[in-house]
Formats: C-alpha cells, structure tokens, sequence
C-alpha cells in the first residue's frame, strides 16, 4: 500500500456527507436483501457498466439516467433477483424502484443509480422493493455502511467493503467503498458490484476518466469463472464536501486522486477473487517485461482464467506446464523461447523450458492461501497483474443448484 | 446419420491397406503408451494443427515433414509426456522418434507423422520410445486399431474409434479413426489428438480442405474446458486403395466424401465431449436463425464453455439464466428482445424473457445423459451446434492431482 493512503474504519459512509443501510425486505428468506446510500449533497457520479448485449433493466434504467444527469444522491440496491431477461415488465419495475427511492430521499429519479443482483429470469417481487425502500429510506445512517455492504450480497460468505483518508491539495479526503462477488465474475467490468463514494471535489469528466481507468486495472483483471453477467456495474459517487479545490482531468492533484482510487479498485477487486465461489486461495499473476500492456493483460488473464490451472492450485500441485499452456492460447504476443515462469520465488522454466525445480519448496508455497505467478516474457516493459481464486470441489456444488 | 454411411466394426484398420498396434513401452507405469499407425502403401496426407502460441516439438516436426511432402506412411504417437516446453533436446528427441520410426517401417523420414500427448515440460524417456517404436513396429496388424485408440489415452475413461463404409463414384470407400481427449479441450483445433485414415483415392488440396472444414465444425466446436493445448493436431491419411476414380475440389463426389468426413470428425468430437474429464452428461448447444455462421458458432461455443451453465447441467437445475448470460457475452450479434431457449422441448424463454416453465418436466429433461439446449436468434438462417460436457466434482479431483 502507497503510505499516503491511510486505511480507516467504514466503507461507504466514511466519507464526509454519506449515510447508509441494508434491510431485509423478503426478496431473500432471511437474509438482508436490499440496501441504499445516500448522499445528503447533490454528488457528481459516473460509472462502469458490463459489457454483456442482454443487460438487466436496472442496468439500462441507470445508464439512461447517467446518461442525462451527471449528478446522483443515492445508490438502491436489492440482492436475490437480477430482474434480467424480464421484458417491459421488468424495466417498469426498475423504474418503479427508482421512482419510489426518489420520492422517498426526496429527489429526482435521474439522481437515483439503481441495481439489482440475482436469479435471471423472474420478475421482481414489487412488494418486497416497496417494503425496502421505505425501510431502507428511515434506517440511513452513518453506521450502516456494515448492512449495506452485508444486504448486496448473493453467495459471497463474506461482506467486502474499504475506506483510506489521504491528502489532496492540503485537505483530507476520503474514499469507502464495497462491493459483491462472487460467481459470474470476469471482464469487462462485468464482474460485481463496486459502489464508491468519496467527499473529494472532483468534475463529472475526471471522475468519469478515472473510474473508467481504475477499473480496467482491477475489476476487469479478476476472474472466477469466465462469465460476464448481465447486471454488473461499479459505480461512484463525489459530493465535493472535503472542500478540495476541484479536481479536473489536467490538475496535478488528478494523479494522485486516481492513485488512491485505483488502490481502493484493486483492494476491493481482490477480496472478490479471494471470495471466488468456492475458492480457497487468491491467486495472482504477475505478466512483465510485455511489448504492450494489452499483450501482459491478455496472458495474465488467461492463466487466472484457466480451469487446469485453477484446479492445479486447488490441488497444491505445482503444474506450471498449464501455466505456459494459458499464456500460449491468451492471445498476447511472446516469444515461447523467451519466457520464464515462477510460482513465488521458485523458478519453473527459464526460456520456455522445464527445470528441475524443487518439488518440496513448491508444494510449501502452494499450501500458502495467496499464490503469486510470474511470467516475465523479457521483451519489453510493460505489465499487467489479474487475480482470480482456486476451482474447488466447493465450486461445483455452489453453483450445481444455486436455484434450489 | 446419413443413410448413405454404414457404421462397421474397427477404427483406423477398417479401411483396406492400413494395420495398427498399441504397446506399452513404459512411459507410463503400467498402461499402453505407443501407437503406430501404418499405411502399406504411401497415402495422402493432410493436418490441423493447435493454435497456442507455445507448440510442442511434435507438432513442429509434423508441421515441417508435411510441409515438405504431403505423403505419409504412419502417424507415430505416445502418450504420458507432451514433449512440450523441452526447449531444444525436445525438438531434437521429436526427430529422432520420426529417424527411429521411419528406420523400423522402412520410409522416408517426412513420411512419418508424429505426435505426443501428456505432462509438459519434462523431456521424453527416449530408452522408453525406443522401445515402444521396436514393440510397435513389429506387431502391426488388421486387428490392431483397438489398442492403438487405447494407447493414445491420457486422462479418457474409454478409447474412441469409430469406422464407416459408403458408396463414392461406385466403388466402396471406408473412412476410420481413433481420437483422445479430454483435458485442455478446446478450439480452435488444438482440441485433442485425432487420427483418420481412408481408402479414399483423393487428391492432396481436397484432403486438405476437406479436413480443415470438417474440423471447424466438429472437434473445433468441442470444449471441455475452455483449455487449448500445445500439442492437439487431427491428420488424415488417404491411401487410394478403394480404386475409386480421384476425387478433386472440383469433382462431383467431393460433396460426399466431405460429408462421410465431417460425420466421422462430428462422432469422434460428441465422444470426446462426453468422456470430457469428470463428465456425467454431453451437452450438445444448437443456435439457429442466426444473421452469421460465425455469430451462430460464437454463442454455442460460449453457453457450452460456461463454467456456470456446466456445473447447472451437473446439478440439475434448469438455469437457463446462465444461458442467456453466456449467449449475452459470447460477442455474437443478435437482438436480445427476440432470442428463444429451449432446454429439450421445454421452452424456458421467449423473446429474451422468462416463462414461468415446467419444472417438474424440466427436471425430467435434466435427468438425461446427453442434454439439448436450443437457442433460436429469429433473426436469419444460419446455424451452428457445439458440444461440450458438465463441470463436477470430478473434473476439479482428476486436475487438482494430475501429475501426481
């Protein structure tokens, strides 16, 4: 971690001017199922939308209104149903829910970003999004930044948010943030739910630019299954109360925001790969010395991607010919003859070939949760780090009868 | 199938003028680990080869040999090591497999196509193939396709070989051929091992051609996966002996000789995707009516690539969700107001929106062993099916310990 960034306690609420919640309004059985955060300014907002051609209603709802109005107050968010592939109804109901929250926060639907996670395929239940709102609408406080991040949940077992305070332009600054996994993970954007607030100063266009950057370097390089889903989205939101002189696209403090915003991305992108249905550790890999960073993007990718390697590490088995495989089919452009290859510290081909390696020193990192992979490709200077997890016997059965 | 071809008994020996054998030569502990398959007289020959960007010395050397001389004798394959990532003693113990082979069958070294399947990165035990190329070369016989397909095995639970008779220009033509999967099972082509030999009179550009389409649409439309290895390659030999009258590009009876082909590509494929490692289930993937070939092949490939449409399968659960999903992100161009999915003859969506389905009936549907999953585009005539596997406990137990 940069030590100009200072970890604090919070997630969302952190920020000066944010509240927050999670309710439980019966969409799940029991648990929390539906949450919002609220800003109490007007707060610039931008966002990153997947890139799948069936996109979830709430999806389309809130591209529209981004579309039209830079500015937004809150997020809504319920978990246990997408409301994708739920015709004209269903993108009735997501602008209900917007309307709804609207009126309840008491301000303009454009100013509500809104989403849904879950099963595709069913109506929402309208009763149970009523009965959040309202819930939801009286409980925001500056303590709930916990239930919210608990309420976006589908089978994540555990909640994920983050919050750093750092110095720009001599005032403190703040970013919280939480997001969710943790099947259906995998690029572009495409992967979860981000949401992130922050009391920086900021203008629509930087704001834009750097969500759109910091994402492409952290939650578009994580993966857990290959899939992109229908209702993925990072979203932030900048209510300028940290009184920043504001920052723009060509400000020196630019820089610095966007550092500690793609710190909170990767941070927030990683625990979702460690949380990877049925994972049991986070796997790294490190792409170096590319010709271009897409060519180490493409490579990385692809081996945190791959179900042989994926099993490998789940079996602690040091198969780094899966390794070289992945990086063979990514795409990237390499010379085969040039690449070395190392799980942590212990080198396993120099050159493209096979080493003998030490069998007994590569099973004790293997047995480590956190298991790093470095492809140095020796042809040029750039780089590219994806994260994703294990596939476990856990996997299969989560997603065996994730309906049932 | 056609009714023109005639399912008979053996693999690669069915065709007249072609022998086989199997032996164990010890490069694996106990199970037979070398093939040769032996052409009396010189055939045609013609290959596909994977894709990855990291190729295993048997496939250069093959590549360079059938460059030079598109005629071959023998098609010479171990399994239990890849000879992949041996950088250049690799490249060096390939040739001499081929000097070795060709010396035993008395040949010209560029009529021997060779070929090898297992762990990467460890160099061939060349005593061992010494061995296996002395046993083999010896024991060559009509009867001996059966333990050829079973010597070529990795991880397959059963051997695959297959064998058909048909009619071209008035004489009768056989085509045969053994096949492995069923890791690191993916396109494009870069599959599998598949070994296919005919009787067929057929020039060299016909073969060619024919091999390459036929391989489009049958063991490049496979997945197991998602994983393209270094080392798959499918190559026919075509020895002329059915005395039929030469068939060209140009002449009437390539039509069928390409259809008898592809059929006999499409068998092999469906079984290897059935013996998909951990498997339980084929899942075969129909999208019709698409706008393009390439858009109808793009979404099948990617809802039979799913890791979340695959562990469904495995579970029994009628997610078509996923399918939708899969469809969504597969890149294929299609209006997702108008897509239909049906699991079986249970229609699960239409017009890109849920049905409140059969459950009862669908988990009937599921309860089968080889799964149909039809996607209708309504948007065109043009059509692509793909066949892949569901993803168990399995898959995740045989790869999490593969070398070990």
């Amino acid at each position: 971690m940069n030590t100009s960034f200072k970890k604090i306690q919070g997630g969302v609420t952190a920020p000066n001017g944010f509240t927050a919640t999670g309710v439980h309004c019966g969409i799940k059985k029991e648990k929390l199922d539906f949450a919002i955060v609220y800003s109490q300014e007007q707060a610039v907002a931008a966002g990153v939308y997947t890139t799948n051609a069936v996109q979830a209603a709430p999806i389309l709802v809130t591209k529209k209104n981004m579309k039209e109005n830079k500015m937004a107050r809150a997020f809504v968010i319920n978990a246990g149903n997408a409301n994708a592939c739920t015709g004209e109804k269903g993108y009735q109901d997501a602008e209900k829910m917007v309307a709804l929250a609207a009126e309840k926060l008491g301000c303009a639907k454009d100013e509500i970003i809104v989403s849904s996670t879950g099963v595709i395929g069913v109506s929402l239940p309208m009763d149970a999004v009523e009965q959040g709102i309202e819930q939801a609408s009286v409980n925001l406080s500056k303590e709930g930044s916990c239930k919210a991040a608990e309420a976006i949940m589908t089978t994540d077992t555990y909640s994920k948010e983050i919050a750093i305070e750092f110095e720009l332009g001599g005032k403190l600054v703040k970013i919280g943030a939480m997001s969710k996994g943790s099947g259906m993970i995998h690029p572009n954007m495409a992967t979860m739910l981000g949401f992130i607030t922050t009391d920086a100063d900021i203008d629509a266009f930087a704001l834009e630019e750097a969500i759109k950057d910091a994402t492409g370097n952290s939650f578009n390089m994580i993966t857990v299954d290959g899939d992109t889903s229908t209702n993925d989205m990072v979203a932030i939101m900048a209510n300028g109360t940290a009184n920043n002189e504001k920052v723009t696209l060509d400000s020196l403090e630019y820089a610095k925001f966007y550092e500690a915003l793609e710190y909170i991305c990767v941070e927030m992108a990683k625990q979702i790969a460690r949380d990877g249905e049925g994972a049991t550790k986070l796997l790294e890999v490190e792409v170096k010395n590319a010709k271009t960073k897409e060519d180490a993007k493409k490579a990385a990718m692809a081996v945190v991607k791959s179900s042989l390697v994926k099993t490998a590490i789940f079996g602690e088995d040091a198969n780094w010919g899966r390794i070289i495989c992945a990086v063979g089919y990514s795409g990237a452009k390499f010379n085969p003859e040039k690449v070395d290859i190392s799980i942590g510290d212990e080198p396993m081909a120099i050159d493209g070939t096979g080493l003998a390696f030490d069998e007994d020193r590569a099973k004790e990192i293997l047995k480590e949760d956190h298991i790093k992979v470095f492809v140095n490709f020796k042809d040029g200077d750039q780089k590219a780090t994806a994260w994703g997890c294990d596939l476990s016997y856990d996997y299969v059965k989560i997603n065996g009868s994730y309906r049932t």
